[in-house]
This record gives C-alpha cells, sequence and structure tokens, in this order.
C-alpha cells in the first residue's frame, strides 16, 4: 500500500467523458490499495475563457478579483471528479482551496503556497475517501482566493504530496514521460527511467515542456518522487511506466556512470540583444543589466567579448522573445548612461544544450559538442555552461539538425527504434 | 442616503458588456450616495450548463459535490461584477458565500439561509465600498458549499437586505413591474404601484413568475421592501420606478379601498387527476392524499363530490404538471388500499385567480367571477379559494379568454392604454 497524488492536467479533464477516464484510473489505483489525492486542473479552454471574460471587464484588473473567476474553472472539475468516482462506487469529495486550507502569500494570480492543512485530507485518505483537490488555487491569511498563475497545478500536486508525505506525486501528461529529446525531430530518441531534478529543471527552463520549473523546485527541495506518465495509455498493475523524477540519491551508481548527457533541448524562444562599442570601464555592465533587471526582465546567456583597442567591448546577451521590445525600450532609455554606439537584435536564434549530471566527473563534454556542430559546419553565436549544462545559440534554421547531430554524438540514439 | 440591496438576474448578467450595464446601474445610486450592496445571478446559461455536467457525470449524483459545481457560475459574475465597477471608479469587491459566510443547512441543492454574518460586509458598505454576493450560495456549519435551488438569488438578496436591514431591495428583471395580468394577453393590463406580500405570493404561485415565491415568503417575514423594476430602462433619479411590495400598513387606506381586485393570474403547469368510486367512508381521503404528500407532490386544488347512491364518491385534484407522472405511479400502487375503480387524468387544463387583499371585506367576488365566465360559455371544472383569492380551474384553450373577460369585470382595464 502506498500513498499516491495523482494529477490530470486540462486535457485529461476536458468534458464528463474524459473524466470519466480520469475516475476509471484513479479507482485502479484505489484497488490496488492505495491511498489517493488527486489534483486537477480544469477543463481545457475553461481558464482561458474566465482569464478573457477578466480582459473584456477591464484590462487593468484586480487580481484578487481575477483570482475570483479563475479558480472556478478548477472548482467545477473538482466536484465533477468526486461525482464520477462516487458513481464507479469510489468513496471521493472535493477539497477546495479554502477548505483544507491551502494557504498561500498574497500576491494574487501568482501566490506562492506557504502551507497546506492535511489534517481533514489524511484523515479522509486513511479511510479510503479519495480526496479530489482543485490545482491552482489557495487562499489567504484573511480569506481571499488565490491563484497560483499558469501552470500552477503541477505545483500544487507536489506541494499536495509533500505536505501528505507521499510515496509518489504521478504526473499525468499528454506524453509517456521524458525524452533524451523532442521525438518530433528525432525518432531514435529515448524514453528515460529516471532523471534527477536537476537534470529536469535544465530540460524544463530549456524547453522540454513537461512540467512547470516551478514545481520542479519546490519537488527538489521537498524531496518529492516525481513521475512523469501518460493519462492515454491504459492503466497496468506496474506503477512506474513513465519517468521518475528524483534526487541524485535515487540514481544508482551504475546508473550516473552509464550516460554522461541525459538529455538535449531546445528553445526558439530566446532573442539575441548585441550592445557595440560599450566603454571598456568598471560599472559598464552593471549599467546594462541593473536596468534590465529592475524591469524583471529575465536575461539568460551573456557575452562580452575582449576590449577593442579603442577601450569599448561589445556585449551580447539573450532575453525571452516576448520580452524583446520591453529591453530594447529599456535599454534605449540609459542609453546615456550606457554609452553604447548601436543597438542590434534578432529573434532568429536557438539555444540548444546537452544536460547530464554525468558531467560533474567527466571532462571534454563541451569539447565534444563544439567539434560535432562545427564537423556540420553550424556556427555558435554564444556559450554559456552550468555545472550540468553546456548551451550554445545558433541560427535557428539549424534547430532541428543541431539536436539531431548532438543526439548521435553524445550515443543517446535507441539502437532499436524506427 | 440609503441602503440598497440591487439583485440583477442571469440576462442581465449574460457576458461583459451587459456586466457593463449593471455596473453603470450600481455606479447610479452610489453616486446619489447610497450605501450598495449587489446580488448577482449567474450568465445566462452558465447554470444550465454546469448542471448539465453533473448529470452527464451521473444521474443520480452527491448534491455536496453538486452544489461545488453549480456554485461557480455565481462566483464568476461576481468577480466580473467587482472587476468592471472598479474601471468605472467606483470601490468594490465580491464577498463569497463562505467568506461572509452565508450560513446555510446542509439540505444540499436546496438549502435554507440561516444567518448571515454582516460584520465585515457593514463595515466595507460604510466606507462606500459596494459588496458583490454571489447569489444562489451558502456554506454549511462544517465549510461545505450550499446552494439555494433553482430562482435562489432572489432569496439571497431579501435574506442580505434583511441582514444589513435595507431600506429597499430592488430586484431587476427583464418585466418593469408587476402587472394587473399578463400584459401579453390583456394589452390594457396596468401597472401596480404597490402590491402586498401576500397578494405578490398568491401571484407568484399562481404563475406569475415575476419573484419566486420563497423569497416573497422572506421579504413577509422579515419586512423587507422589494422593488420589482426592469434593468432594461434607463436608469433616473426617480428611485421607484417599478412596483413595490410591502406589507398591509404600507398601502395607504384609500388604495385599499380603491381596488377590490389586484390582479389576474393565470397557470397552465397544472394536472387534473380525477379518482373515480372511491368509497366514502373514514379515512378514504386520507388514504389518497398522505402517499402523495410522502412523494412530495404538491396537491393543489381538491374537489371532493358529494357520495353517489352506492356510498361512493369521486374525487379530483391538481397536480404540477411535471409531477403527474410520479402521481399517477404513487396512485397506481396504493390502489387496493384506496379502492378507486379508475384514474383519469387531463394536463389541458389553466388555473385562473383572481387576487386582492380587498376581497377580505368583500362579498361577491367569486359570484363576480363564476357569473362572468358563464356568460361567455367558459366552464368551470373546479374551484378553490383562500382569504385574498379564488381559483378556477378550466379548459386550457379558454386560458386568454377567461382572463380578460376577468380583467374586464374587475374594472381592472386601463383607460387609455392601446
Amino acid at each position: 500500500m502506498a500513498r499516491i497524488v495523482m494529477k490530470f492536467g486540462g486535457t485529461s479533464m476536458a468534458g464528463t467523458e474524459r473524466i470519466r477516464n480520469v475516475a476509471a484510473r484513479v479507482k485502479h489505483e484505489v484497488d490496488a490499495g492505495n491511498e489517493v489525492a488527486v489534483v486537477v486542473s480544469a477543463m481545457a479552454g475553461e481558464t482561458d475563457r474566465l482569464i478573457n471574460f477578466c480582459r473584456e471587464a477591464a484590462p487593468l484588473h484586480d487580481p484578487k478579483e481575477y483570482d475570483v473567476v479563475v479558480a472556478a474553472g478548477e472548482q467545477i472539475t473538482s466536484g465533477l471528479l468526486a461525482i464520477t468516482l462516487q458513481a464507479m462506487g469510489v468513496k471521493a469529495r472535493s477539497w477546495l482551496g479554502w477548505q483544507l486550507p491551502i494557504q498561500t502569500s498574497d500576491a494574487h494570480a501568482s501566490a506562492r503556497i506557504e502551507d497546506i492543512d492535511t489534517k481533514g485530507l489524511i484523515a479522509a485518505m486513511s479511510a479510503g475517501e479519495v480526496a479530489v483537490i482543485p490545482g491552482f488555487q489557495g487562499v489567504t491569511e484573511d480569506n481571499r482566493i488565490t491563484t497560483l498563475g499558469r501552470g500552477g497545478s503541477d505545483t500544487s500536486a507536489v506541494a499536495v504530496a509533500a505536505a501528505v508525505k507521499a510515496d509518489r506525486c504521478d504526473i499525468y501528461t499528454d506524453v509517456d514521460g521524458v525524452y533524451t529529446t523532442d521525438p518530433r525531430i528525432v525518432p531514435r530518441a529515448r524514453k528515460l527511467a529516471k532523471v534527477t531534478y536537476e537534470e529536469m529543471l535544465e530540460l524544463a527552463s530549456v524547453g522540454a515542456k513537461v512540467l512547470q520549473t516551478r514545481s520542479v523546485g519546490l519537488a527538489m527541495k521537498e524531496n518529492v518522487r516525481v513521475q512523469v506518465l501518460s493519462s492515454f495509455d491504459a492503466p497496468t498493475d506496474n506503477p512506474i511506466t513513465g519517468t521518475l523524477i528524483v534526487g541524485d540519491d535515487d540514481i544508482g551508481e551504475d546508473e550516473m556512470e552509464r550516460q554522461l548527457i541525459t538529455g538535449i533541448a531546445h528553445d526558439k524562444n530566446e532573442a539575441k540583444v548585441t550592445l557595440t562599442s560599450v566603454p571598456d570601464r568598471p560599472g559598464a555592465v552593471a549599467n546594462i543589466f541593473g536596468p534590465l533587471a529592475d524591469a524583471n526582465i529575465n536575461v539568460d546567456m551573456i557575452i562580452q567579448n575582449i576590449a577593442h583597442d579603442s577601450g569599448s567591448t561589445d556585449v551580447t546577451f539573450t532575453v525571452p522573445g516576448a520580452e524583446l521590445a520591453r529591453a530594447i525600450d529599456t535599454l534605449e532609455k540609459g542609453k546615456d548612461v550606457i554609452g553604447f554606439s548601436n543597438l542590434m537584435h534578432d529573434t532568429k536564434v536557438a539555444k540548444i544544450s546537452v544536460v547530464g549530471v554525468g558531467m560533474r566527473s567527466h571532462a571534454g563534454v563541451a569539447a565534444t559538442m563544439f567539434k560535432a556542430l562545427a564537423q556540420r559546419g553550424i556556427n555558435v553565436q554564444a556559450i554559456s555552461t552550468s555545472e550540468i549544462k553546456v548551451s550554445v545559440l545558433i541560427d535557428e534554421d539549424e534547430t532541428e539538425l543541431a539536436v539531431r547531430v548532438l543526439h548521435t554524438a553524445y550515443g543517446l540514439d535507441a539502437e532499436d527504434a524506427a
């Protein structure tokens, strides 16, 4: 017997027929003798419908009232799943954010979970009743409804799993696990049995959009075993059919050694900005990145070339494509202080990253990457590295080619796949 | 300055454009210096959509979870109206049923309001903040969401008005007041300036569907001045443009005397049931109506003819058309105990009622009715009376004719109308 938190997204909850499939899957776990809590999203499209109402009502709306409106989507699916489970003979009840309660900060529309009261929840689960919990919502100390921001249901699920000390948090999605890379680009990509939290964080933040980054960070902090698996595969007696996301300790020594690189991610949503002839003096860089940070613009890769003879240098960096306009605006306003000549930008770039905890103990990972890319004539525009990741910025048109080349170069291709 | 509760139905709240009209009307009252609470319904069609989800999930669903699902409709419109008011520069916030709280019984899906905590509400209203309250919902002592049953938003509005001791509860509908009869049948029908609670109860319960009967009963008990008015007329500086529903004391002596009859209602949703050759002995009638009461079937008019020579009698009564099938089923099951020969039923009937507090002190009201109907050859199939009402059952096809004839007979026709 285990205690399990199951999470289903909007596609799985879209309509009563699909909710019946979800309920059957929950029943399968209950019948196997497990204690189960289920965290649900709103029906696909519903949150957008509600957000749109708020935008129509007023472009700049009170986030407190926005939260009242959009939290209704998950409230509806929670009640419907409880009804459906009961109709299948499974004891169930819904627990809304304010009923548990799931206490959050008062940062409406992007609140952080602070505490989950598990008294009623654990009592009910121990008595064999499935707890159905709306994802994405909570309540402030002064009893106002909050939401956690888009994709917050993953975070709700991990937080509930941590609070009830669940043996596992199963996140059901439209893919059956985490792959070495995007299978649409590389048909010989392999599904990973296990990845570490850190690898998942790097893979998630560079474009492998299986799990919300925030939920992975929380899982790492709270040491919650997360499984990503498909909601479309039929339930089996094997509880582990997807990819487990675990701590380093949970990965066997052998597994750690076996693969240097866990996966290859790509991200086409970056934009490159270059400032030319920036004075090469102390504080010059701070003049660039201080105002961008103040404007809440996320700067990723940064390259400062060596100084020209003239005593000036070029600075290149990337920002999310969606924030490019604001970034340009911010920099142009600071042009006199920064003292650059020209601002150039390019959105036709892609970031390719190789990720793996194995590279901590191995040199030469980056060298392999540059060599493989150079052999196919792919030009590297920028480089950044972390302890378990090497990223390069290339021309967007070469994304697929680069991913395939690297997948082969690191020996990730499956042997018997199509 | 007055304290006002305003209530808007689903048609008024259907979409952000209409919610803007509602907000403008609320702003008009705020600008006039009034303290305002607004009770809102879900968008037209939304409650049906949510109920349908529950039915699809399971035909016999847990009313506790049904309440979680359907209460979401009013939650959404509450948040949207608060957002819209704020955008117009009017201070506003939503107060959900569990936030005030509106304490109800635990009869889920048809709960009764037991208590409304007004502390936060009155503090906010006194500070010039409009309180937006979802109608139709409340919360039990153990923190589960309840709903009040269809049309419950009228009841919510009256209950809130009673709790905050409002000077007036304005119920906005798609008609501009209560008429002497249905203006679609009698173009010369007149809008009433005032009706008493009792008259409104009789008019509502016999088919003048302006207000939910339960809300009128509550208004009478709590002595809440209710105004029925149109949400489509432009706001004016005259606060009273519709029909006031008030106590007897609030109707001037002159007004009381002026009109014997206040209005004429009709109801085509009745069904007539006749049991023939029921034994004429003590307890026979109890054998009929006891089981119907146990089955929660509302019996209205009852006629027992005098006994035949054979020692048996025919019993005729009416039930709501929607409950006819269940009534027949209940009676057939009890056939041996009741001992009737045949069960006949007829749904092609209509109930016509003349209502007025004036008839308390005047004889001859019923006689006028029978004479007027007889002159036009309309056959009366059954009669029932109360202190302020006389109802007759007639052939459904003669409904419009009967209403017109009686409207004229009691001198209700407007003099200068079309």
